[in-house]
């Protein structure tokens, strides 16, 4: 490695290769930076930050793998019993029968099947901030579908949803949830509100190649919605939305919104999902119990939903908050959940390989896409299986 | 303009940008000929005719955009109380219940998910002008499926199914109940049984390009069955299945069946969508209020099926009797609910954007795309989302 | 025809260019050898067989054409009210209730829903030929999904689950039902266990020309699942998941399992489907009345499930153990039902054209594609159209 900045630990030598790919991305791309953590049976087995742009240490905003980090919590309630995922939403949450939404259950609302991506007149970044207020235009709100088994990807509202159910089940904030039963008891360099201590850690959200010229999203369409194309948030530079800039905004990520206001690195990202799903062996050899049960890990992670996406018309699986892999979106076995983001981050946890990793770039790859987490994913599993 | 019947009326300077479109049109292709109108906001914006084949006053056979008309029907059933779309199709035509067919609802008959696209002995031209005796046969007849969320467009038979219910539930037929209820109130050009009056006013559908070489469709296959293969109009020179002159067939326009019958200009599909859900401002500055209420509106056109189309493996999106937008369909909004037809004609309105449009080309399209009308619905939003 | 082993027989002249087709195979591929059996209205109308790689006689694995052997098993225990299509496993299958499947249909199991295609340890070659073995481990399996209407193809354990069910409902192996209510008393080229005395017609599988490189397939994904990817067979060469090698392996053909342990040729597989279906004339010009009732052939080969394949993200169609054609699988109208193999092989029935086809090439083409079968049926229907 010839740039001071680079780190490689390979810790379990079966994962050499991997670690190979993620130089060369740096390699074929001197814009290229990132950070990859890997668990596999409770250790550590890779931990690495190549390019300049990132240091093991520091942490950037990982988007919707913010999402992961709010299902983790809302998995710690199914598993206290304060949250049945099979009763209505309107159980906990009576507002959210208005509007013909009584019959929608918890785990339709977490598995992106409720029909309510975003409202027409768009959020303020107010309303997300205090999700209460986006919560209670939401719940106000018709779907846009009565249509059995049809998902589409409710990008920050989703966000609202879990937090107001944490509020409603365990009248507590999830971010404290988080905060205080997750993150700070195991150390994990994952914060859904970022303290103002760590800021000096923190790197902004680089901006990406760019790629293809967008093609026209109509504001008032599932994506558009979903989007939030007519709201904003108060950017840098004023009032605008440019997804890229989110976790640049201070507020946001001092929020700490569970839907795209995580801030972490790859090392935080793969020790949440080990926390949940294996445990962990610290580095003084201590090894510390799973968070989640066994039962708690498969309701959840179960596909809940899969089929085309309304809103963008590409195949996509859902467990409860958790993503699930598939042939488009190859990052696991069927037993892996875990959520993109949508700078190219990756974190999840894949119980049938006992692996739990995390992946966070420094800017965004062209065109979006996430291809260097699931190539790292698939040779990961190679790599073990080849033993 | 050069051609003498090339009328172009922008009353509304923020759509100049789609008249731009249109003319563009005529200038790369010489066989081309088009009308377009739109309204915003109840005012007539943009109202246009191109080429040589039409005139603003000319109308042509439009195809599957009367389904759209049929649809408008079904709505005002609704809203009078006369039709629940929850009940079973059976409460007001009890002989559906055969083979099978008891539970389907009123929504899944009027979505395209009952799975009666059509029968093995083909419709007549009879069978499908007095829908009674086509109605009679499709009671009897088993569904293709029993798989719950399917559907296929059911390309003839939806009209069969909308103008059974308006018998049975207003004991009057639909096209009366369009022509005295929608279209002579409101002075609209789009007729469903074209009287003997206006037939003079009338441009028979163009061959199209043609394109690609059909594949084989099997006859006896979802998309054979929906297009009536085995079955036939008394087309002009004889007892033939020729899609394209289907309106060309006098009888048939007489009849103005729901499905494929109907013969507009774009003034008209654009201003039944405004009369049924904005109301309009007519030529003398009078307002007239909307026929439908937004609850209605919104019933009817809420997504109540998205997912392959069993009959040709591409997505599909269905409110009751509307198509619906999406990624592969893009003519609007996630509110916007119309319909195409087979030469390319659109009608549709948009709620989220108070936009009415029609479309109606002379010719369709090579091989039957309809991305003219779908290039102008984005040109169009784009140029009211710029101000 | 210039190779002795070349045979053709048009018995139907209508089904002239059929032939051509196949002759052209070999014409145009030297590697090329397959067999071709068509019956219309009972008769058999087609049988052939070119290359040097098999003779009309000659027999050789049909891997997942052996479902529809199976289904046909089914069909049998329906039609004889011995299995209730609607009712849940568990009803016959108690202990198929654990971990959460108690409201599983038969139905939804025989249609790829119940989200079981295989479990994480594999199954050994002893545990799929002793399928008591395998049943018992999948009943207390937990589904992969709980997503109404997802399927995913369940390769291996659609037998399992059919052969058990034979087993609970029939107290008789689903092979001696095979063998003596089917194959014997009808003299039929199909065997779900071929006995020794045949094994003198068997052919192995020949390789196939490859075609692109596989893809990475996690053996814990829904379709390295489904393919057994960490069990195996023993193959000639010891323990080896050779997917083209199963039928090739005594043992498996002995037992015939119901999966993808038959061995026919085409004459056969054709004629199990005019058995079932439309009954045959034979060779002495007897009629034989067909073994199925309209009523359970409906039942059977109505859709039950339509859309993406959760394992491999295309889309699928199926009834009760039939597969079901699509525009992406045309093998039929939409009444044809049927099974491929993995080497290409095809048999079905096409009730809405009185057609029963079996094909059976002696290697699979490239890329594992089943083109040339598909080919064979739109021929031969559009030759039978044109009459």
């Amino acid at each position: 490695m010839s740039t001071q900045s680079n780190h490689t630990d390979v810790l379990d030598s079966r994962f050499a290769p991997v670690a190979e790919l993620m130089a060369s991305f740096a390699e074929e791309d001197p814009g290229y930076s990132g950070q990859l953590a890997i668990y596999q049976e409770r250790n550590l087995v890779l931990d690495m930050s190549v390019g300049p742009d990132c240091t093991p240490e520091s942490m950037t905003g990982v988007f919707s793998c913010s999402k992961g980090a709010g299902a983790i919590v809302m998995a710690l309630l199914v598993q206290q019993g304060l949250l049945d995922l099979e009763a209505p939403v309107a159980l906990y949450w009576p507002e959210f029968a208005a509007a013909g939404k009584s019959a929608i259950t918890v785990a339709q609302l977490l598995s992106h099947q409720a029909g309510l991506p975003g409202v027409e007149g768009g959020f303020t970044q107010e309303e997300l901030v205090d999700s209460r207020l986006a919560a209670t235009i939401l719940a106000a709100t018709p779907p846009l579908w009565t249509a059995p088994g049809t998902h589409c990807y409710h990008a920050l509202t989703m966000g609202v949803f879990m937090e107001e159910l944490a509020r409603r089940c365990a009248q507590e904030s999830l971010q404290e949830i988080f905060e205080h039963r997750i993150r700070a008891p195991h150390d994990i360099d994952f914060y859904l509100g970022l303290p103002e201590s760590q800021e000096r850690r923190f790197r902004p959200v680089l901006k990406g190649p760019g790629g293809d010229a967008a093609p026209f999203i109509d504001p008032f369409s599932p994506m558009g919605l979903a989007m939030n194309s007519t709201g904003g948030f108060d950017g840098p530079e004023g009032r605008s939305f440019e997804v890229m800039d989110v976790p640049n905004v201070r507020a946001i990520r001092e929020a700490g919104l569970a839907s795209i206001g995580g801030v972490a690195n790859a090392r935080g990202l793969a020790k949440l999902y080990a926390v949940a799903t294996t445990g962990f062996v610290d580095e003084a050899g201590q090894s510390h119990a799973p968070l989640l049960s066994s039962e708690a890990i498969a309701v959840m992670s179960r596909d809940r939903v899969f089929g085309l996406d309304r809103s963008n018309g590409y195949p996509g699986a859902f467990g409860i908050g958790f993503m699930k892999a598939h042939t488009g979106n190859d990052f696991g076995s069927a037993r892996a959940f875990g959520h993109d983001g949508a700078n190219g981050a990756l974190g999840y946890a894949d119980p049938a390989h006992s692996l739990a990793l995390g992946y966070v770039p420094a800017r965004p790859e062209a065109n979006g896409t996430g291809s260097h987490g699931r190539d790292i994913s698939v040779l990961a599993r190679k790599a073990l299986l080849a033993g």
